[in-house]
């Protein structure tokens, strides 16, 4: 089973999840991704996955997405979300969900060139796994995230993403709830809205939107090229989204990942949902949104040392390079 | 001019710096690292960087050290470090210095098969350096790191450090000391001196160790085969460091270093030292030390949108690996 510790200085949670390490990797072909290398993830390999949690059948036949158990769990449903103490450390069972939302059956597909409809499939689904997930009441936060090529650390190249539920609000999200609560507290509104305003207003740092969300390259932005997705309108929990707005949403997605791939080619990111504790009751200083951070270059010590990035292409220049179709490369 | 961004839900800092672009990158043959590509951190070379700010003499001639600024500096000594207003939002100048350490003259070599008493040249040159930079009452903190190979952010393989001195103290910096500061509130005594307590008695996370150090794979390791080098004694700045301990702290890092390399062949890490601002008094609460996160794997979005990390092999695991010599392979 799967431990969580807790770093005694800096409060930061750690999985050690041993199993973890015996995953395979298309990326890594020493590790089985060679030739004659099945996808686990393709029509007719659905034994080679645990069972389907949830299925969207496709019109001729088979599905057109799955949802499955992550069969190298980081957090298993099993155990006690109690904390032992361990000399001066403490830790506790790893427990929690890590599920697989398969996104396609086509194997070479991507996001940005799925059909819109099939993209808001995805982000229906999403919201009714977190909405199903939250049932439990172990479970504090559902991290929805998706790391596509290699740069990203995807393990697997088939168009997937993942959820993971665990019992307690991680640190980076708390800080970030947190300093938008002190945001409301000294200027009396949702730094999150405001932003949607000085970024409509500003119009240089847009890379997509329509009338119920906006894509912009954040003014603070740690990666070259990084996107952000805000809904116009304030809303701190995801899954509380109205079912009606996914198309809107999946068409600024897939509008904002287009151009990120036709700039950057061959593009590896990583693409967080960032929201709200599930058990956590609706704020007004909270605003839920996506992330896409691109990486073109790999994080060094400096980052890992001070929390703070060094970024070398401005958010006014990555959304200009967008916006005019050029390429860009490292 | 490079800008300092605030990011204003978080707080977090970002530096945005245009030409930092521009710079070689050897492990990418297109720009530049190809063959017939000339080192500018070799002998020789000596025009193709910045004029020397510190060197030291080779007994025979030419140099055994030397520190350059660095041709494309992250943050630049013009400018001012008042914050200002811009919309919503913070920026100030990108007001700094950004040295390079030219670790020794030659190129394939590794810290830890430099000979001790080069490595502990190395550690008096970032002590010397730091207690030079702080005399710019500007300067709140420095940060000393290594990024060594490809997979850990190096653009050059020839061995050498960074050193990167800001206007204010890191995020990421004072979230570690106030949670020691908390800890030394809770328990009475330093978070550290009771990780070298708890670790010499527990034993079987030990890396290296002497008389003056202790090297051990942390409780919460983040990353695979994570290691955190402590003095034993308490001591919350690094850079007051009495000199004569550089010997001993060099031999405790080319062990740590030498074991890393001997179990995970061609090595890619982060070394950062961890340390007080340096217009702070010493404090109580605070202990310096230097962690070291081997780069096995990319890190991904779950642990981008956490700060929450999963980690395939447990630290007691790591020790004992590391401990008998035996190959590890990803």
């Amino acid at each position: 089973m799967p431990e969580i510790r807790k770093d005694p200085v800096f409060g930061r949670w750690v999985i050690i999840a041993s199993e973890r390490g015996l995953r395979p990797n298309e990326f890594r072909p020493a590790a089985g991704g060679g030739a004659g290398h099945v996808c686990p993830f393709c029509p007719g390999s659905e034994d080679l996955t645990p069972p389907s949690i949830y299925t969207l059948p496709a019109a001729g036949g088979g599905w057109r997405l799955r949802v499955v158990r992550n069969k190298y769990p980081a957090l298993v449903s099993e155990g006690s979300p109690d904390s032992r103490r361990d000399g001066i450390y403490d830790s506790m069972d790893g427990m929690g969900f890590h599920e697989v939302v398969i996104e396609t059956p086509e194997h070479g597909l991507t996001l940005e060139r799925m059909p819109a409809e099939a993209v808001a499939d995805v982000i229906r689904t999403f919201m009714l796994r977190v909405r199903e997930i939250k049932k439990d009441p172990r479970i504090k936060y559902v991290m929805i995230f998706k790391n596509h090529g290699r740069n990203a650390g995807a393990s697997l190249q088939h168009p997937h993403s993942q959820i993971i539920a665990m019992p307690m609000a991680p640190l980076r999200v708390q800080q970030e709830i947190d300093g938008a609560a002190d945001y409301l507290t000294e200027r009396g509104t949702c730094v999150f809205c405001d932003i949607v305003r000085e970024e409509t207003a500003f119009k240089k740092r847009i890379v997509a939107g329509n009338a119920d969300f906006l894509a912009v390259a954040p003014y603070a932005s740690r990666f070259s090229f990084e996107t952000w997705i805000l809904p116009r309108s304030h809303s701190s929990h995801f899954e509380d989204m109205p079912e009606t707005l996914a198309p809107a949403l999946a068409e600024v997605l897939k509008t904002a990942l287009g151009k990120l791939s036709a700039s950057l080619g061959d593009l590896s990111y990583n693409l967080i949902v960032h929201t709200m504790p599930v058990q956590d009751p609706a704020a007004e200083h909270y605003h839920w949104h996506i992330e896409i951070m691109p990486k073109l270059s790999h994080v060094a010590g400096f980052e890992w040392g001070t929390g703070f990035y060094i970024n070398a292409v401005s958010p006014e220049e990555a959304a200009e390079i967008l916006n005019s179709g050029r390429k860009y490369s490292v």
